[in-house]
C-alpha cells in the first residue's frame, strides 16, 4: 500500500478541518493499515477543535471512533487476515506501567488516544497497533462498530466496572446526549429499577424515554436531585455524563445512604460536594470513569451481534469524508438530538 | 384475634399433609400475626414431605412462601398497621452472629425457617417476627408476591450477589425447574449475552426459551457442556440448579478461563470437579448460594411493582387449602412445567 | 437494680458536664443493663458538647465507647449471663432499613447513638439492646475493649471495608489524632508498602511514626501532596481523618492513577475536588466511610486477644467519672498527643 | 553478543539435566537478552522433568524464576538500558485474549512459560520479551527477586487478589512447602488473625511457626479440619498448596460459614467436595489460583526493598549452574525444609 489518501486534519485550533492528501502510512512491526470503512464522531471532537483539550501535535488527523477492514499487515503480526472487519480501540496501552500492570488498561499512563496523539481515523486508511484491533461480527455494521469502541463502551464501563449496577437498582442519568442516552438504554437492558433521566433540553428527555428512562426531570425548571429523591427515596446509582460543578454536585445529592456517582463526563469546572458530615455519614461514593476496557468493547460486539443490543437509532447520518465540516456542525447544533454522525471514509 | 384457624400439617414423613383445626397463635413482643392471602408451593416441601431434608419437629405446619396482610400486632411493635399487606422472609436472621455481624443474614446460624423449624404459611394465620415483613406494593397481587421470597430471590441471589454477572456474559442455567426458570428470566432481564438452558425435559427446555434462553441443550441426549463450549467457546457464569454430582461437573465444564459456577440446587450427593491442573490453572470459581437478602426481596417486589419484572406466567394454579394433597401431587407431576402453585388459605 | 447512679449530664451546649446522681434504668424486652467499667472519650464528645453537632435532646448522658459486664438482664434475652463482659457498640442498627437490608447496618437510617440519641456511658450503668453488646475475651482490659468499638474500628472500617487496602500499597493518612494514628497502625499490621502520615504538629508526626509510618509531611511546612507523589509516585489509598476543605482536597490529590480517597473525619466544610478531566481521567474515587460494623469489632478484640494487636499504648489516662471535665480539658489541650482518655466510672 | 553458553537442558523426561553449550539466542524486536544472575528452583520443575507436567518440546532449557541484568536490547525497546537489573515473569501474556482483556493476563491463554515452552533461565543467558521485565530496586539481591516473581507473587495472588483476606480473619494453610511457607509469612505479614499450619512433616511445620503461624496441625496424626474448627470456629480462608484430593476436602471442611478456599497446589488428582447441602448451605467457595500478576510482583519487589517484607531466610542454597542436578536432588529430598534452592549461572 503506497501512494495518498483522504484525511481530514486539524492545522490550527477553532478553525474547520482541512480534507486533504496526505502520504498513507506504512505499518511497523505490530502494526496494520486500516482501511476506515465508518468513523464515530463524537463529543470529545468538539474540545479538540475548540483547544481545550488539547491535541499532541498540529496537524494532526481527528477521529478515535474507527472500524473498518485490514489494508496491510506488518512484520511480526500474526493471527489477522487481509479484508477482515474491526474496530480499533480508542486509545493503546503500554501493558507494562502499574495501572496496566494492576488489569486496568483503560487507565494506561503511556496510552496513545487516536486523534488526539496520533493520526486518527478521519481518513481513508489509519495505522493501528494489532493488539488494538476488535473483530466485528458479520452482523454488526461497521457504522454501529465505529461507535461501539467508544460510545457505547464508555457508559458500559461507567455503569457496570465502575458503579456495580444491580438488577433493580434506582438509577439517575445527568446529561442525554450521546453518553447519557447509551447510558439510559444499557441501564435498562441490564435490568435497573426505576431510571430518571435529566437534562435541560426536552427534546433530549423525549428520547431518553424512548431509550428507557421511566422518568423525566428538566434541571431547567426544577431541582433535578429534590424531584428524583421524591421519586425513588434516593437512587443507588447516579451517572453523570455531563462534566459540570453543578451537575456532579445535584447527582451526588439524589443518592440515597450508600449509594455512588460515577463521573463519566469531561469538564474543567473543579467538583464542589456536599460536607463530609452529609457525604460520609451517608456513606456516599463519587467514582470517576474513563474509556472502557477490551473485554467490554468485545461483548458489546456480541451483544449487538446477537439482537441483544439495538443500536438501530444510535446512528442518524452517515456522511462522506468531504462533509466533515458539516457533520461537526450538525453534532454543535444545539437542538439536535443525541445520536451519533458517522463520518464514511472508504465505502 | 382467639380462636382456631385450618392448617396443612405434617404429622409423619412421607404421609399426606392433614388439613385441620388448629389454635390460631398469639403474637408476642415483636411478632406480628399475619393473615395469610396466598403460599407457594416449592421443591423443598417435597425434601420436608419425604423426609431428606428433615424438619425440627412433628407435626408441624408446612408453608416457607406466605404473602398476607397484618391481622394483629404484638407488644413492642410499630411503625405497622393492621391490614398492611406483607410477604414474610423464609428464614429469619439473629443479627449478631458472625454471618449477621459480616452483613450476610441469609446465612445466619441461627435461623429459623418457617415450615421446617417453626409453623409455615400454609394455614389461615402464621406468626412472624416484625423485623421479617416486607410490604408489598399495591401493584402486586398475593401469588406474585409469595413467590417473590423465595423462588424468585434465590435465583437473583444466586446471579448477582454470588455469581455478579455482568451484561454480556454468556450464562449456562443447568435445571429448569422453577429455580432454573426464574434464573433465565432474570439473567435476559440482567442483559446476559448467550444463554444456554440445560435439562432432561423438552418441556422445560421450551419453557426455558419462552423464558428468554438463547440457546437449549437436551442432557438426555448429549453432553452439556461440550454443546455449550461450542456455542459459546465456555461461559462466564454457571448456575446449577440441579444439586446432583454429574450436572455440577457439568457446569464447571462448560466454564471458559475465569468462570463461576454458582450451586444453588439443594442435594446431599457429593460434589466431584475437574482437578486442579484443570480448575486451578483456569482460576475456576465454585461458588454455594443460599436463599436470598432482605435487599432483594424488595428491589424485586419493586421491579414487578415498576412493570420491569413479570411474573405473570409463574404462577400456574392457585388452590384452597383443603386441596393441598392434590397440589402437591401436582408438584410431583413429571411432565407438568415448571410454573408455581399457590395455595390460598384466606380469600 | 433499682436506686440512683452518678452520671455525667450535658444540661446545656458548651457548658461543663454535671456529674450528677440519677435514676438506674431498667432494662425493657430485649434490653440489658450494663455496668460500665471503662468509657473512651472521643473527638466528637467535643463536637456534642460544643453543639456544632448536636444532640437529640437535653439533658443527655454522654459517652459512646463503653464497655462493662452485663447488670442485669431484660424480658426476652437468652444467651448471656449476669457478669459477661461486654463492649457496647456506639449506635444501633434497625435492621429493616434499606441500608440494614443491603448488610450495612452501619449506616442504619434509623440508628441511635449513644450518648446523641439516649443516655450514654458516663455513668455507672447504661442501658443497651441485647443484639448490641460483644462479649470480650478475657485477655482484654476493659479501657482497651472500650476504644476497640469506635477509635479503633472505624479506622478498620475506613481502611479495608471502603478502602479495600491490599497488602504492599502506598498509603497516605491526613490528620494523626485518634482515628489517624490508629489508621497508621492498622495500616502497617496489614502490610501496607510505604505510609506517609500528615498532620501540622510536630508530636503527632513523631507519634506516627512510632505507630508504623515511612515517612511523615508537616503540612505546616509544605504542600502534603506533592511531597507524598515525590516520596511513592502517587498512593494506592488516602485516608482522610480531618474532615476539611483542603485535606481532603490534598489527598486525592496525593493518589495515583486508580487511586482511592477515603473520608472519615468529621466536618461541615464543602469538599472541593480537582476537575473531572483530572479526578475522572485518572479513575479516582472518592469514598465516605461512617463507624464500623459488628464483624469488624469482633475481628479486632480477637486481634488484641491473640497478641496481634497491641493497643497498650492507646490509652494514655484513665481516670474516675468524677474527674471527666478534667479529661475533656485534656482532650481540648492542642498539644497532647493522639492517645485515649478512657473514664472508669465503676471500679 | 554472540557465541555460545551454558545451559541446563532437559532432553529425556526422567533423566537428568545436561549443562552443556548451546548458542545464544539473539533478540528480536520487543526483545532483550537477559545475562541469568539467579535462578529460582521450584517444585513444578520436578513436574517437567518426571514428564507429569508435559513441556512443549525436547530438549529444553528449563528455569522459570531467572533474575539477571539486561544484557542486549532488541529493535524497537526503548526504556530499557543495558546493566539493568531485572526479574523476568514465568510466564508472558498476550494482550488480546479474553482473559487479557478483562485485565486477568496471568491466566492468558495463549500464554508461553519459560522453561515449560520456551527455554528458561537455567542458562548464563535468557531471552524475554521487554514487557515481561520487571526492574529490581537497588537494595533487592537476585536470588530474592528471582524467587518473588513466582514462589513469593503466587501465593500473594492466591491469599489478597483470590482469597480477598482481610486483616483479623482466621486462616489455614495446608501444605508447608515453599508455596505454603510464604503463604505463612505473606499471611502474617497482613495482620491475619489466627493462622494454622497443616503438613505431615513435622520440620515443615516448625518451620511454619517460624514464620507466623499460630497453631499447627501434623495431618499424619489427626484430621486437621475438625482440629481447626475447635481451634478457630471454621476459618475465613484456606489456602490448598498441596493439589490433592484429600487436602483440598480438608481444606472446605475447616470453612465457617461463608468461608473460602483457594486452591493454588498443581495436581491431577480429582476434587470430591461436600454435598451441596453442605457447601451451598454455607455458602462456601472454592477458588482456583494460578500463578500471579505483573502489580503483584511489584509490589513485592518494593515490599522487600523498603524492609516491610523479609526474604533472607527464604534461599538456603545458592549453588553454580553445574551443580543443578545435584540442586534438584536438594528438592526432592524429602527432610529438607522448604527454602529455596537458586541457580546462580553467572557471577
Amino acid at each position: 500500500m503506497t501512494g495518498t489518501m483522504l484525511a481530514a486534519r486539524l492545522h490550527e485550533r477553532g478553525k474547520p478541518l482541512a480534507v486533504e492528501r496526505v502520504l498513507v502510512p506504512t505499518p511497523g512491526a505490530g502494526e496494520v493499515l486500516v482501511r476506515v470503512r465508518a468513523c464515530g464522531l463524537c463529543g470529545s471532537d468538539l474540545h479538540f477543535l475548540g483547544g481545550d483539550a488539547p491535541v499532541a501535535r498540529l496537524p494532526i488527523t481527528l477521529g478515535h471512533e474507527p472500524a473498518g477492514t485490514v489494508e496491510t499487515i506488518g512484520p511480526g503480526v500474526t493471527d489477522l487476515t487481509e479484508g477482515l472487519p474491526v474496530v480499533i480501540r480508542p486509545g493503546d496501552s503500554c501493558g507494562v506501567c502499574p495501572a496496566c500492570a494492576a488489569g486496568r488498561a483503560n487507565i494506561c499512563e503511556a496510552s496513545h488516544v487516536l486523534g488526539m496523539h496520533v493520526d486518527g481515523g478521519l481518513a481513508e486508511f489509519v495505522l493501528a497497533r494489532a493488539s488494538d484491533l476488535v473483530p466485528i461480527p458479520a452482523e454488526v455494521p461497521f457504522e454501529q462498530a465505529a461507535i461501539v469502541s467508544d460510545a457505547v463502551a464508555t457508559p458500559y464501563h461507567a455503569l457496570f466496572e465502575r458503579g456495580a449496577l444491580q438488577p433493580g437498582e434506582a438509577v439517575a442519568v445527568f446529561g442525554c446526549g450521546g453518553l447519557g442516552i447509551h447510558t439510559v438504554q444499557l441501564a435498562r437492558l441490564a435490568g435497573a429499577g426505576m431510571i430518571v433521566a435529566v437534562d435541560v433540553r426536552a427534546p433530549a428527555l423525549t428520547r431518553a424515554r424512548d431509550a428507557g428512562a421511566d422518568a423525566t426531570v428538566n434541571a431547567a425548571d426544577e431541582r433535578p436531585a429534590r424531584r428524583i429523591r421524591e421519586l425513588t427515596g434516593g437512587v443507588d446509582l447516579a451517572l453523570e455524563c455531563v462534566g459540570r460543578t453543578e451537575t456532579i454536585a445535584e447527582a451526588v445529592r439524589s443518592l440515597r445512604r450508600g449509594g455512588r456517582a460515577v463521573v463519566v463526563g469531561m469538564g474543567s469546572e473543579p467538583i464542589a460536594l456536599p460536607p463530609p458530615n452529609s457525604f460520609s455519614w451517608s456513606e456516599h461514593a463519587l467514582l470517576g470513569s474513563f474509556g472502557s476496557t477490551l473485554a467490554s468493547v468485545r461483548r458489546l460486539l456480541g451483544m449487538v451481534a446477537a439482537g441483544h443490543l439495538d443500536l438501530s437509532s444510535s446512528v442518524s447520518e452517515i456522511l462522506p469524508l468531504v462533509d466533515v465540516n458539516r457533520a461537526i456542525d450538525l453534532l454543535r447544533s444545539p437542538d439536535r438530538d443525541a445520536s451519533r454522525v458517522v463520518i464514511q471514509p472508504s465505502a
